[in-house]
């Protein structure tokens, strides 16, 4: 076991996909040898640039990942795609345009594509995202685009704490604004109008533009977010949303920002962490431990209610840990 | 304070709505006093069928939720509406009809609507609407709807854990059917393809139900999930809707299920409770601790990995908590 352990870090330094993707399913699955590959690889990471991609389901998020791999590509950057979403063409699904896209790029080997599902441990699919986002950094991945659905919170925090937070929305009535207002125009760091060729579009941009102009600070402000249309099928506006993220990227080294953002980052991904153990000895404790099982009996009485049980248990969970 | 307390704790079960709406706000501000009345009022609780009902943006949720309401006040029970999703109507940019029918609903005493944000404590989304629907429960609510979408992972769970698991879809190109089939074709009791006056609505239900025939074990299953057509704006098939909600309530307390549904969503309450408390201490610990201010510092700058530095913070909480 330990040899296995040894050459899937090794591979994976030496830069053998099938090393890389042998563990990112050991990680998905919630594998506990995985965790010591991790462990090793993390002081191997730490030099891509994480670019966040959120937006509702139907937004042309994939469309527009496959597209900036590509133009990365152009520029002789390695690129690897996290896909957190259920509705994404990567996770299955795919249209036909889509699939003709991800073909394309399946076969470079600058390229690393990989979808993740929530079949993993309780609680874990934030951590399980960050130790792919780190594995794909060792892996020398320049830049990691990690997509998920704009509607979900644990998938709203995953990209809330990538170096840039793209989020994409599309022209409407309105009602795409008043749900990137319920909570994601505070993360976006370039906003993004996909479909930019429909009816309505420039309607879209100028809202979009408002509100970021009535957020307090936006005159002093150091980064001016920029909405950006694109038509993600055709390419279009793919260059300047690449100068864009390049932009960000230099703005965060030149002004110190991203070590303020790398320490967020850090604090946010030990918390989950933190939170997957947890949730894995608590929900162990309560299935095998009889005084926690004591615990959840008297809960489902109503004799106690969910926060003194809650206490009752990390009681015995921490009693458990110091002995 | 206590006396504020006292008198939300006494209000809310003599009924009184605007004691209910005040507590419901302090528990989504994370407000550390709402936690002494949610104790209090645990045991008040545990009547209400819980229906979750989750489903894409775009779905109709909303306008179900509202049918399904309206349908339930037919039969003489009361309902509250609980919406966690920023794209629902509830919380805003709501069409033209569905403010009509919320209207409706808003003037009836028998109806309690209340939309959730993630704006309270640190991943306390889950936990803030658990003490929610404990708190609707005691307020005497006999239904309690709980609309969520189906695209995050929280937001899933929440549902996950109903005593009834509504899955609404829509007709489509086999794209929503491949969504679904990624993670809640497992949680539903019971399947709505809505607006059903689309174009394919017949080639989804025969989907859906050759998907769910599948599953193993469907056979000898002792609940056949229905699949059931509607057009929610219109109130076609809520009738069909309500009727199997109340099968699947009768056939929870018939069979003993209702027990085994009650203790699964007991042990995940608990456990998001305790989740909620360690990303609290965790996130206080990091900013304040010296020592564990030091792990930090360490792993931003990659001496340690996360795993590594998650386990030195939960010594060091420990240790804290048991002095």
């Amino acid at each position: 076991l330990s040899d296995l352990i040894d050459s899937l870090y090794r591979g994976l330094l030496q830069g053998d996909r099938r090393s890389a993707a042998r563990l990112i399913t050991m990680i998905e699955n919630g594998d506990p040898l995985s965790i010591g590959v991790v462990k090793e690889l993390h002081r191997h990471s730490g030099k891509a640039q994480i670019v966040g991609l959120t937006g509702l389901p139907g937004s042309g998020k994939s469309t527009l990942a496959c597209g900036l791999a590509k133009k990365y590509r152009e520029y002789g950057k390695t690129v690897g795609i996290i896909a957190v979403d259920p509705t994404s063409p990567f996770t299955g699904g795919a249209l036909l345009g889509d699939r003709i896209r991800m073909q394309e790029l399946a076969g470079d080997p600058g390229v690393f594509i990989r979808s993740m599902g929530s079949r993993g441990a309780l609680g874990g699919l934030a951590t399980a995202t960050n130790d792919v986002i780190n594995i794909l950094d060792a892996f020398g991945m320049d830049v990691i685009i990690v997509e998920t659905v704009g509607a979900g919170q644990v998938e709203v925090e995953i990209v809330k704490y990538a170096h840039t937070c793209v989020v994409v929305t599309m022209p409407g009535g309105g009602d795409e604004i008043q749900a990137i207002k319920a909570g994601i125009l505070e993360i976006g760091d370039i906003f993004v109008v996909n479909k930019a060729d429909k009816e309505g579009s420039s309607r879209t941009v100028a809202d979009l533009e408002m509100m970021l102009e009535m957020k307090p600070g936006f005159d002093e402000a150091p980064w001016k977010q920029p909405v950006i249309q694109t038509v993600a099928t055709n390419s279009q506006g793919i260059d300047e949303l690449h100068e864009a993220l390049d932009n960000h990227w230099r703005f965060l080294n030149e002004t110190g920002k991203l070590e303020e953002k790398t320490s967020e980052r850090m604090k946010a991904e030990l918390i989950e962490v933190l939170n997957s153990k947890v949730s894995i000895a608590a929900s162990k404790a309560l299935s095998e431990d009889p005084k926690c099982r004591e615990v959840l009996t008297r809960l489902i009485k109503r004799e106690i209610d969910p926060h003194s049980a809650a206490d009752q248990v990390a009681k015995y969970l921490i009693k458990g840990a110091s002995q």
